[in-house]
């Protein structure tokens, strides 16, 4: 059996060096970490990870809980995030679940089996109820939502998200600057209390704000974020409203859809409609043309997820954070051509 | 403290019932297994998952290494084959990687820490060698490639994948058969050792079975799998060489980004140049125009690995399954215009 104290002297250097390698400490120089790595592989050493745990990770787990694999806006998130837990000496226990579990219950499991210090759910409903939450026994962290339409204190649970609201206030607001009055909604929801329901919000603000009647028609309800129910549902509204020349879309992946149903309904994007949405995933920049979206700083919501649970194990209160988005103008936004007949 | 006996008087129905309910089995009826969920919920109640592991998980945890997050084919596999496991009764233990890092480490990480019975890769390197993979101590299933660049024998481990080299011939040979005679090759690498040399090799033999002369200046390297290399790689190609026609990429989301580099250098697609590819993510039947592209079987590959892994648990042998890729014609492909003269 090959021990640490084997590899550090095949190495010439201290125990303490190679233990510094094999738990990815930076103070180490590159020529000596891959001289450690190599030995390491070499001769076939494996630390004694049991042993590890219990001395490192006694009382330092977390555990995430992803609410909805296939959201690509969640992995840039969670790779931050766990980037970050492991920076600050916590082992991460993900669990994944699908967008229609129940993610107090898969939470409530894991603390169990895992004997959790604190959970940062990853996605999930926005209406808990104190009652409901009792099952989760250690303190946690929403991560990418908020408890906007449930009856948590405050004080009892921490946030990180983007200003869901005013985000898409501000998306229409975009639009509504560019001479458009005939803006169309694309939406799981209006009445789920969610992010659909939130973002729809901001959207009848804006219009509202701006005296511009809302049109129930062009509210595009699908039923939830499946890319092809919203293909669906966009190429029936065209058939049903043809005068629309804008559209403000829940999320990027429900644009792409949606882009795609216009130009095969023959309307160009922006020059027929134009089309702005919330999210900013890396590849609706490489689109045709690219989505003009307002981007959420997915790297920083996962990082301030751990600083958030770090803060209230150490003892502190917990906190409510809500992130600035940016306007990335990609090509589907333009100025409205029938607002403006003179030219 | 809450009982399964209290939930089950609760509802009025057996232990066993509310057993089944909790482990998710299907043969409850819809109407039970809702009152039982309201009752956990309403009740508080959490089962003793410590002596449900003990009983249930005792020598049946995987470990599953996925390699490369951003990889937003593999959520389609991770997520069948997570289900997979659930239903044949695995605990499953992911852990996560950055597509740079060394997953042997990983998975031996991972199996000296959890006990693991077996370990399945998603994504890793083609070339391991039987000294590497001896730190490995349990079964293990390579699952989206194999070990082509390798020297494994066949009997230590198993895999699933779709055949590279074949999918690859086989889509560089539809763009020949669309009358494609100078088609670009987009590629991380020719030498990788990985999977872009194995389906460049595919390219390669499907031009010289055609006696189409190789134009080594129509092989664009990226050195890595990110959209903005690729994107930028595929313009200074069309700078350089303005006459190809077609274009072979190694991957839908390197195909997005050639894609945009081809609009963006006002070529269209497909008129100008034809662009086919490999994997089949659901995004890319949504671009504009749809990316034609060789689906891989997500699902079945996650299903397939885990069968594997069982049967070897089982006492079986191992086995390497290639899976059949099927063509998905999107609007990016149509026939060479420049080789119909007469037209």
């Amino acid at each position: 059996m090959v021990t640490i104290k084997d590899i550090a002297k095949a190495c010439g250097v201290g125990v303490s060096t190679v233990s510094r390698v094999l738990n990815n400490r930076p103070d180490v120089s590159a020529e000596v970490r891959e001289k450690v790595l190599l030995e390491v592989r070499r001769s076939g050493y494996v630390p004694n990870n049991s042993a590890r745990d219990l001395g490192r990770n006694q009382g330092n787990t977390i555990g995430v809980v992803v609410r909805g694999t296939g959201n690509l806006f969640f992995a840039d998130v969670f790779n931050k995030l766990t980037d970050e837990a492991d920076a600050r000496g916590f082992s991460v226990i993900p669990r994944f679940i699908g967008s229609d579990d129940d993610e107090i219950q898969a939470g409530a499991y894991l603390e169990r089996e895992k004997r959790l210090r604190g959970i940062i759910f990853l996605g999930g409903r926005f209406d808990y109820t104190p009652e409901e939450m009792s099952v989760i026994g250690v303190p946690y962290v929403l991560c990418t939502y908020s408890n906007e339409f449930g009856t948590l204190p405050d004080d009892v649970y921490s946030s990180v998200s983007i200003d869901d609201y005013h985000t898409a206030r501000t998306a229409a607001e975009t639009l509504i600057g560019l001479g458009h009055r005939k803006i169309a909604a694309l939406i799981p929801s209006t009445a789920d209390h969610s992010i659909g329901e939130l973002r729809y919000r901001g959207y009848l603000d804006a219009l509202s704000a701006h005296d511009i009647e809302v049109d129930p028609q062009l509210t595009a309800e699908t039923g939830s974020f499946d890319l092809d129910a919203a293909y669906e549902r966009v190429r029936r509204l065209i058939e049903e409203n043809s005068d629309f020349t804008a559209m403000f879309a829940v999320s990027d992946t429900m644009a792409l859809a949606a882009m795609k149903a216009l130009q095969d309904s023959k309307r160009s994007v922006p020059e027929d409609v134009s089309l702005l949405t919330i999210d900013g995933i890396q590849i609706s920049g490489f689109t045709n043309p690219s989505l003009s979206t307002m981007v959420q700083p997915a790297e920083e919501i996962g990082r301030k997820a751990v600083d958030l649970l770090a803060e209230v194990l150490e003892g502190r209160a917990h906190r409510h954070l809500l992130l600035d988005t940016v306007l990335r103008r990609g090509g589907s936004i333009a100025e409205c051509r029938t607002s403006r007949p003179d030219r």
